[in-house]
């Protein structure tokens, strides 16, 4: 798939239209059909014991599929989440969380994605994955 | 299904041992397998145009469940969301959202629940729906 | 949600489009938002112990939220299954199944349905639930 | 991940524990995490133009998923679907499709698997995706 968005264009789509979020997340790699984000975890996100919450990963997983569409679509601000199915496999330890998603399907009317999150340095123990679809505005 | 904790008894342990989210969420019915909760949104959980965010709807969801397990199952503080599918079908208009989730099945290792989430007074348009499974750490 | 396909036309659709399977299905209601069917279960469905396989209840479910879409939106021949999370609750013992499906939401692009399956007689036990997206062919 | 059973320890688990389909499934590669299953369709699985009907993949995911963990778990019977989500991307052509499903986590009470659905020769233009859990029997 060819990228019409690299990690600046993205970063600055992310700092511009979602100003309330953006400081949450950091891309880390920016090559479609992939791309990985990082999740800059604050109080917010963790829950006793220093382990990251639910609803955060879900978060990352949700962003970082939105960009994923975007490096390969271009900068469409109207794509949104029709559905996810995530599963929680490992309590994340304390530490930087990384999403790797995978762009499976870019059709006309929906996306679908696919990916991991892991601790960074292992990749091999992923603490959630998750497949995403959105819907994609039609053009004209 | 018979009622372990009440309203208040889930509400003090609300407050307890989630003191982060206790201010986020709204206990509005506790009639086991029944649980409703409402999100009670501020600024960091809405998106442009006053709609309420993916990750917003689904700490709702997984709350909501939890607290639903929690009425029949007893003070159990360790059950851990597994897997949580979710669709998003219409967007949320600004203002109250409720969460009613159903207890499914209670077994001896797993939970499993589904819930709709909706703007308060429009039931029959839910704007999400949800099914959870929670792993219930074995006793003994 | 206005009926367009009552029972009978609904049989009738399912005799001419899918003569394969037409004999392992039967309606029991056709109440929109609601449409519930039976599976016929034949030694093909099910495994020792006379338990029905997990294939059989996806693909009862499955047909049975392209009825309850079709029920709804005419004789549409062309909507297809996008995404099914299906969970398995307990083991159904022999008998009839059925399952009772609910179309959530009729959008434009997409079709949003939720039900669950049961053994006759006993609905407060259920043996799975299910949600089913469907993608809706353009018009025109 | 040690293998506990090779290509003909499945193969013979499959042949005398699940006569009703094991003509149905041929192993393409077994090296744990990865399960690698072939679905021999025959007509019962095919729809007008020759395309594998939604129940036959999910079917393939699930047989493929259980073989899976086996590979890794040994030759335990009770295993049981809990969970499957599955995301139908494109039409399969007509043709064998193939099944590769990686084992994610075995714990003590839950493994889950993730794998994708390709024609074969194909791989890079998924047909499906599926993510499964199944319950582990506690060992006494």
């Amino acid at each position: 798939m060819e990228m019409k968005m690299d990690q600046a264009a993205l970063q600055a789509f992310l700092d511009r239209d979602f100003p309330q979020v953006a400081g949450m997340f950091a891309f880390v790699e920016v090559a479609p059909p992939v791309v990985s984000m990082a999740l800059i975890a604050s109080d917010q996100h963790l829950r006793p014991g220093g382990t990251v919450s639910g609803p955060s990963m879900f978060g990352l997983a949700d962003v970082c599929a939105y960009f994923c569409i975007l490096s390969v679509l271009g900068p469409v601000g109207l794509a949104v989440t029709t559905n996810c199915s995530i599963d929680f496999m490992r309590k994340p330890p304390p530490g930087r969380l990384i999403c790797r998603m995978e762009l499976l399907k870019l059709g006309r009317a929906l996306a679908v994605c696919e990916g991991r999150i892991f601790s960074e340095g292992a990749q091999d123990k992923p603490v959630a994955r998750a497949s995403l679809t959105y819907s994609i505005p039609p053009t004209g």
